[in-house]
């Protein structure tokens, strides 16, 4: 099989694959590039991970994820700043790993609201500040931060960051920093096409992620992403707006989906590869 | 029992109760005004639904719901139209039923995209279109229309005006055309506290509700909303912000959630009354 030669499958598409089984079926299905997680990295270790994306041949296109920098005391605060460290870390070994084209990008969710606490513009206060601790150390280690604003359901409990504007309100204070334009997440914003052509202009776009909007919700809303071409988002009109903001890198599948998950991973990796070709308009 | 003064009882709050029950155990709670939906009114038809409502010497905050407007083929959308020419007739026959103080004001939901039709822009642009040709109908009659900008989880299905900008955006366009600010909706708005006071300058708030946002969101995300103090907003500043902008008419409480349906109606009319006493900031 030969797939698109900008797609790259993100490891949480096939989620109960562990690291050799997902770069594995990746190849097979001919994708050529993927989006790795830090926690099946840690499952074989940071080293073996490296070795692992160099024997396969793949382009590396991110690590997911870092971020969740709301928290108010200062204890997870710094651990919370620790932890983004070491996926900073991470993010360059296995980039450096990656066949020529990877692309060292770290990607951020800013994380939700503290148990109790209401207070939404200041934990949406404390993510610029996180932001503004690790990019000293995210350039010296020659790696993108990358926002990712959250679809609104997550508010609440998982992302503060609810826009792309918003995403580029913060990462504009600083160089180096981009943001994650993933279609679930934006496909609803008025503001969609006027904002990815702000990202373009400054060179923000640092990741482009496809999935779709599936009606009805399921019931784990966690869960609600569907395969291209099974919802409601327009993606070739969304992947023009992308493509007209200049950005040019792989295109990476995240999809969480409960039915996706629980069928075999190769078998998933080739249905990505043919929604990919028929459905995302490269 | 007694009530603050401004707070209404929406019937969606107490969907399971008829025209009579629900004025009763709005009265019996100390409440001085309800929002009206069409179908408990259609259930008793429309002259005794007015009759009772002036019986009961409540006012009338508003009747829920016109809209629906983004069918794309003729015949649905001429249906859409007539319609929402009814409840525009049943909303003002309403309010003048209603004790002084009564607001006539019809909730308009957009509607969400039609069956295999991703053209979000084109749907949108189709709302607009349907007030237009329902502006002059509203003024003829004394009422309001009222854009009710809804959650981003509805986009697809439900309503595609997401945000209170963009509500605004069509609303400005006509003389008489206000907006909902709803808190389940809008609640996320990085650019709520600026889009609540451009709505308040140009004299657009025609309603406020409140409720909470609550997680984890249940099954049916179509009922996840709870009663005020229940959830993550911070429902005092949103007040704020509304009362900032000179918005002084009723607020009322809609929620969607089906533990609270299940309870009785009497009951839930005196947990709105006291939560709305502790938590909305008024």
């Amino acid at each position: 099989m030969s797939a698109h030669p900008r797609l790259s499958l993100n490891q949480a598409t096939i989620k109960h694959a562990d690291l050799p089984t997902a770069l594995a079926v990746t190849e097979k299905a001919g994708i050529t590039s993927i989006g790795l997680w830090r926690e099946p990295v840690a499952a074989v270790g940071l080293a073996a991970a490296a070795a692992l994306v160099a024997d396969s041949g793949l382009r590396v296109s991110s690590l997911c994820r870092g971020g969740f920098f709301t928290a108010s005391d200062d204890a997870a605060r710094r651990a919370a700043l620790d932890d983004n460290r070491r996926a900073i870390e991470e993010t360059a070994a296995l980039a450096a790993a990656g066949a020529p084209g990877s692309a060292a990008v770290l990607v951020l969710v800013a994380g939700g609201l503290p148990a109790g606490d209401r207070d939404l513009p200041g934990a949406r206060a404390r993510v610029a500040d996180a932001v503004a601790a690790l990019v000293e150390d995210a350039a010296a280690a020659g790696v993108t931060l990358a926002i990712e604003p959250m679809h609104p359901i997550y508010a609440a409990d998982r992302g503060v960051i609810s826009t792309l504007g918003q995403a580029l309100d913060v990462a504009e204070q600083f160089a180096g920093v981009g943001v994650v334009v993933d279609t679930f997440h934006v496909w609803w914003d008025p503001q969609l096409a006027e904002q990815v052509a702000r990202a373009g202009r400054t060179g923000r776009i640092a990741s482009y992620q496809v999935n779709d909007w599936i009606t009805p919700l399921p019931p784990d809303a966690l869960l609600a992403r569907g395969m291209m071409g099974d919802g409601h988002i327009d993606l070739p009109a969304v992947t023009a707006m992308v493509e007209q903001a200049g950005y040019a890198g792989d295109v990476e599948v995240e999809i969480f989906n409960q039915e996706i998950w629980d069928a075999d991973a190769g078998e998933i990796a080739e249905r990505t590869a043919t929604a990919f070709g028929a459905h995302v308009g490269l």
